[in-house]
């Protein structure tokens, strides 16, 4: 049996870690732990603490750790065939039944599903498909993305140039050039208090307008956007605002990406989120709760409409060149399955729909009134509280104070794990989908009591 | 049990297969395969039909299929914990064991391993940390990364765009901008015949040389290549290459990215081809054999040189904005060290050393004086047969007439698989590091009848 000391020279001499201040890792300065398991909503580390993982992962673990269901799946599937390409037309058992199981949940007027890796590499080939179906339009010109700050859409080269945080851009000379980005829907944020929300929207759509109208119709191919924003803050929507949104859109002929990777497969209350917000993408990005993270799997679905182009494209061009060695691998395939059987029987869309307000509603009892809570918001199963140092002059800590990190780090020592978001003083909550109210209330403690540890 | 009838109906309406022609697979017209089981280097498929793998699955099942070795160790470490994230220092005993693992193998002077899931990611991490590096240097305008044409680094935007073939750039709009492409190192695809290998190789380097020149060597942060060219046509390097090539990228500052994806952990008859070749990359992609494509993994391999650089830019500004949720997944982290042990222990190195020449050989002494067979060539366990229209003149066959593709389906009735390559007619052969001798004649004696059936 390996020490702990052992292991974590071994982690500090040889893994270069994501999202890791690399440095301090490497002097040891970093409080990293190694997780051996997990039950339900809570995870168990080597030192034997057992936590509340409020966060499921990085909102990943919709269905809960532990689930033998998916565990006994993978272990089938490992043992008969471990790895089998997708290409020219081969698949699976797994592969195929998954991709009709996930049309079947998807809109109908949505058509196929390319299997990908994760989050950032699907919307990759969001973006190669969707350059590929305006050259076969004859529509070379119009390829420019519109994005929205705060959104996050992957850490890749282009993935990260359409996430709208700097973190993601500051150093890596991103955004690349074919990506533009839009006003962030973000209600709480908005320049003067008194606006009202359905006005806030129709600035931002406002906005969106100006923003092709300055670029040329012409040149914009499509809008990618989370239904909900996500890691730039968890913020629903404000009110009229994709009433206001999609219109613009389908004027100017520029498709819609909706980003369901972390809103797919239940997080909001719904199968999806688009049909909840009365939007039809013509691409939907899936991930996360696809596998609830038990294999690394990731899906571009695309509409009936984009289809006909990529079947056009092939017949003029012959196969298609884009793909993965692992597209559609086995093993996530199989895990996909037993997942997405999962999540029906347990109801676990209706228990976000119900747990989820509940989380809200109850975090706005404890901590609403607080002097340096601004925002509690939420929808369905993914909650924020925003700080700020003055409530009324909307006046943010500055960042060095690291306030949010701080209460984050003291959640922790209470056995509960909140994810301090990256930009802005936000406690990020996105449960596994399966918690319970007793489990709610947990974790609503331990927020309070760290927030008064850190704040008084 | 489904009915094949069922899942062929299911696969045409909703699965997107990569590298596929879409329109025919929709039609029906694709001869797809449901792939059901595996056993070392054979595949079975649901209508019972057992296939030697002569491409292990797309060059990555470097041990063969069935191993309950992986699969156990992966449906051990899915009951245990399927699922955590390495972000902010976070690990499990498996992803720890395999960096120390990956480490102890990779050549003295590197230093971390970041793992990702394909290979097309994993190239994708390394332009972010080349960017980053040269940021940190206070050098931003040294960006560019120059690859060869005919090269293979992945189908993603800026993979793809590393990539130098066709297929994949074609109706993209790939290659993206700061990528260059220089001359292939393709011997027998030289101008004139009369040019001798060393001679070749001190054309590519005048010709790299002369790019540098062109573009300004203050503008180029990095040349990536493959030990050996892979999807282009498995091509060894012409003698001279690497000697002539590497004293130029150090006199102008340079990083070398040594994509090790197909040559990695085995395939060349070396643990990595980079130190076979006498190479010292910065930086070193990993992917395919690392897992033997059992859970998807890939790897980017820093040099302690890039490391610093990192650290400091860490101290500068804070955690790096890079990661994906999947980095370091425990599935594959759990697959790719019962992989490595597996590899040792079968000592499938030291077999790919000596059968994989040994197929070269006698598919040379089978079919080398073909009249419709230019060359045929192979380094450790990976072989092409490149056929032509008239050996003489070196005139290839119309890619119309589709020659190779006619051949591998030729072998496939004759139970083999081998790849028709996607640019020019060459089949290729990446069996699994385990194939026997006899084996091995079983692959020939299918290509000499399928080269016979469609070529006479
Ligand atoms: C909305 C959204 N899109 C894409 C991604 C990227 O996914 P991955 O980290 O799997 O690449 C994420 C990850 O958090 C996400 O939240
Ligand atoms: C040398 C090389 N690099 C990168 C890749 C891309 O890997 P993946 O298909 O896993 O994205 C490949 C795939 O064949 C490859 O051969």
């Amino acid at each position: 049996m390996l020490t702990n000391d052992q292991l974590s020279q071994w982690d500090r001499d040889s893994f270069l870690h994501p999202s890791t201040h690399l440095a301090q890792h490497a002097r040891g300065e970093v409080q990293g732990r190694i997780i051996i398991g997990g039950e339900g909503c809570y995870i168990t580390d080597r030192d034997g603490s057992r936590l509340l993982d409020a966060f499921a992962g990085l909102y990943c673990v919709n269905v809960g750790y532990g689930r033998t269901e998916i565990a006994d799946a993978i272990a089938e599937q490992a043992r008969e065939l471990a790895y089998y390409h997708a290409y020219m037309g081969h698949g699976t058992e797994a592969s195929v039944t998954l991709s009709k199981m996930v049309m079947d949940r998807a809109p109908d007027h949505m058509s196929k599903v390319y299997f990908g890796q994760g989050g950032s590499d699907a919307n990759e080939t969001n973006v190669k498909l969707v350059w590929y179906y305006n050259n076969i339009r004859g529509l070379p010109r119009k390829k420019k993305i519109i994005s929205r700050w705060r959104a996050y859409h992957g850490s890749g080269l282009m993935s990260g140039s359409l996430t709208g945080l700097n973190l993601f851009h500051r150093k890596f000379d991103l955004p690349l050039d074919m990506v533009r980005h839009t006003t962030s829907p973000y209600y709480y944020r908005r320049d003067t208090r008194e606006m009202s929300e359905p006005l806030f929207s129709a600035q931002c759509a406002a906005d969106l307008e100006q923003l092709i109208d300055t670029e040329g119709a012409d040149t914009i191919a499509a809008f990618i956007a989370e239904p909900m924003l996500g890691t730039g803050g968890i913020v629903p929507p404000p009110e009229g605002y994709w009433e206001a949104i999609t219109p613009i859109l389908e004027k100017h002929d520029i498709l819609l990406i909706a980003d369901e990777v972390i809103t797919g497969f239940g997080r909001l209350g719904h199968m999806f989120a688009s049909p909840a917000y009365g939007l039809t993408p013509d691409i939907m990005t899936i991930a996360k709760g696809l596998t609830s993270a038990y294999a690394p799997l990731s899906g571009s679905i695309v509409s009936e409409k984009v289809w006909k182009v990529l079947e056009q494209g092939t017949d003029e061009n012959g196969p298609i060149g884009h793909g993965w060695t692992y597209s559609a691998h086995p093993i996530g395939a199989a895990a996909g399955v037993a997942n997405l059987k999962l999540i029906d029987s347990l109801g676990l869309v209706e228990n976000a729909a119900t747990v989820g307000p509940y989380l809200t509603a109850q975090m706005q009892a404890a901590l609403g009134d607080h002097a340096h809570v601004g925002d509690i918001r939420g929808e369905g199963m993914l909650t924020a509280v925003e700080l700020i140092a003055d409530r009324d002059s909307r006046t943010y800590f500055d960042p060095d104070r690291k306030i949010t990190p701080q209460i984050v780090a003291a959640m922790g020592r209470r056995g509960v794990i909140a994810r301090a978001m990256p930009q802005g003083d936000i406690i990020g909550f996105a449960p596994p989908l399966c918690l319970t109210r007793e489990e709610a209330d947990t974790v609503i403690t331990a927020t309070t009591e760290a927030v008064a540890e850190v704040l008084g």
